[in-house]
């Protein structure tokens, strides 16, 4: 690692392939297609180790990102985000490539969309299954009944399924909440789906987020998953204890650019521009944006006595360093931090280092 | 604006403009030299405005920004953030192209700078005056007076002065506590240095921070002033009441991708991947994210009763919309948001577009 020089992405690929490998094994044994979401690496290379468990569907959070990864030899992209009809000459492009999947989240921009689409696309309606981001209610059936009579007028617009993602249980404390939320949010998106299986048999249910997709066993009823975390995980999701701390799978490599005895501080070379100001709650109320760990010969520990950062700003962040612990870190050398998100923090740093090929990643820019 | 398609940085090249020339004014009747700090905009487009009144010499946060900028033709760089020795083969490399200026900020790094410098640079000593980020307290005169007798003792290298700021400000609520701020840190700036001058006659003192360097208006004593944020302003500043509303330059265009009557709510195409996850407190204790403004024919307006997005995730941003306003906004168009930190924003978002002008600004990239 003596190669790295600044906040660097460390990953670790066998723990990514294993998350990976775990995540399809479990949809297939629910007969569910797996479509990851790519939006949390936005990594060619990260790409592949999912193409070698025989992947081929991808779900996107911009058209940009679908631009990008189709340019990477992707043919088969949902973009999980409502269409924005003012990138609908881009959408045209890219659709006169691949099969490209978009999301309709509301009742006004099916006209706009008829008008304009020259290639087909599958369309998804976004159900609204809790998390009050977007999408419609169940109860919305006259909205949707108009929207899917108009699309469906296109001879281009193929009305595909439904789509939900429960976004809130990243609010959540406990397994049983996480539980509920797909119980309740899956059942919704099926009972919808149903109905409009008596007009249009092929739809499909795709539901989504990583709390839910880790935590559950069967996925009965759910013909496609889109988490997208699980790849890398983190500490929320350690803490909603999704995942095993062995499971997470990334950390950000920081330069230690000083130390300060007096308040026992040590000073990073890691903020808010690295990590994003994302943050969890500890215990005694304070705000940690990331957790300390040792790099080893072959991947990072933590410590007993948990580390975490707790000040942040852009380029800086600092920890309190116990008088134990003061002696392991020297300024000049690299520790690990584990992400608090590391979907934000991977769009922040783009420069991946594979821990087991001691090797930088491509990043296709 | 109608070839705007993705959230982009709207700025208003006027009143950037009216705030350079401003700040400009105000060091040049101190006598203080302008080094403004280019973190927040990053743009060699922006950084052309500056050179208008007369600017010369700029301060970035890395030295991958210095790279950028000596590209750009900026000969007289600060590095304003704790030397990393991980980077002194980069280092090197600039110093053997512009006059550049790097921060001490701990006692351990100089025998591996004095080894491994081979150009000249300044260096300045940083100044911890109550941020509690980096740097030595006036009262560690040994540790100052070891790393100065080592350092100036290269060939290469030269004690230039003492740099502080005050990044404590932004945890203030008003006026008279960034006044005292202000007063107490130039004072700890100006005798320590005064202390190292009866050696160094030509050192000089450097200030950082825009809350401070706005509201002050005499900056005696002080020899360089570093503001960068002023020339956006953002949210934080003018609830600081660092900056008039007409002063802040810089919105974000978003999207308006979805409306739901049933919660009086709009989503945007405008996430943490646009805006950060930075926040202020409202008066109610909720978190806003930034403050929604409508496009007119040269600017942007405030509504009434403030519009807060209260909700963000990576891509989605909502806000509370009630009935007087929900004709306003259509799905489909832009809308503008006074971002929380424009500095944060201005690093997520690279494409900017000059209302004044109705260009995309060369992002340089």
């Amino acid at each position: 690692m003596h190669k790295i020089e600044t906040p660097t992405l460390v990953v670790d690929a066998d723990k990514c392939r294993r998350n990976i490998r775990h995540m399809k094994e479990k949809a297939d044994r629910s007969n569910t297609a797996l479509r990851p979401h790519f939006k949390t690496h936005q990594s060619p290379a990260v790409g592949e180790w999912f193409r070698e468990f025989g992947v081929t569907k991808i779900t996107v959070s911009s058209l940009k990102m679908a631009e990008f990864f189709a340019s990477h030899n992707w043919d088969d992209i949902m973009v999980a985000f409502p269409l924005n009809i003012r990138e609908m000459n881009r959408v045209n492009e890219l659709a006169a490539k691949i099969k490209l999947s978009l999301l309709i989240a509301d009742t006004t921009i099916m006209d706009t969309m008829v008008t304009q689409i020259k290639y087909p696309v599958d369309f998804y309606l976004k159900l609204e299954t809790g998390s009050l981001r977007a999408g419609f209610r169940p109860e919305d059936h006259h909205l949707m009944d108009d929207v899917i009579a108009r699309g469906t007028s296109s001879e281009y617009l193929n009305f595909a399924g439904f789509v939900a993602h429960a976004g809130h249980t990243y609010q959540t404390t406990s397994l049983n909440d996480v539980g509920k939320i797909y119980r309740e949010g899956t059942e919704m998106l099926r009972e919808v789906t149903d109905k409009y299986r008596v007009f249009y048999p092929n739809l499909i249910t795709s539901w989504g987020d990583t709390p839910t997709c880790s935590l559950e066993n069967d996925f009965e009823g759910i013909d496609e998953i889109r988490p997208g975390n699980f790849v890398f995980y983190d500490l929320t999701q350690f803490h909603l204890a999704s995942c095993d701390w062995d499971e997470i799978a990334v950390t950000v490599a920081a330069p230690v650019v000083a130390k300060y005895k007096y308040r026992n501080e040590i000073l990073l070379y890691a903020g808010a521009v690295h990590l994003s100001k994302d943050f969890i709650q500890t215990g005694d109320r304070q705000q940690a944006f990331g957790e300390i760990v040792k790099y080893t010969e072959d991947g990072w520990e933590r410590f007993t006595e948990p580390l975490l950062i707790n000040r942040l700003s852009q380029e800086h962040g600092t920890f309190y360093c116990p008088d134990e612990y003061w002696g392991e870190f020297k300024t000049g050398e690299l520790v690990g931090i584990i992400p608090v998100h590391s979907c934000l923090t991977a769009n922040l740093i783009r420069n991946y280092y594979d821990l087991k090929s001691g090797q930088f990643l491509d990043s296709g820019q």
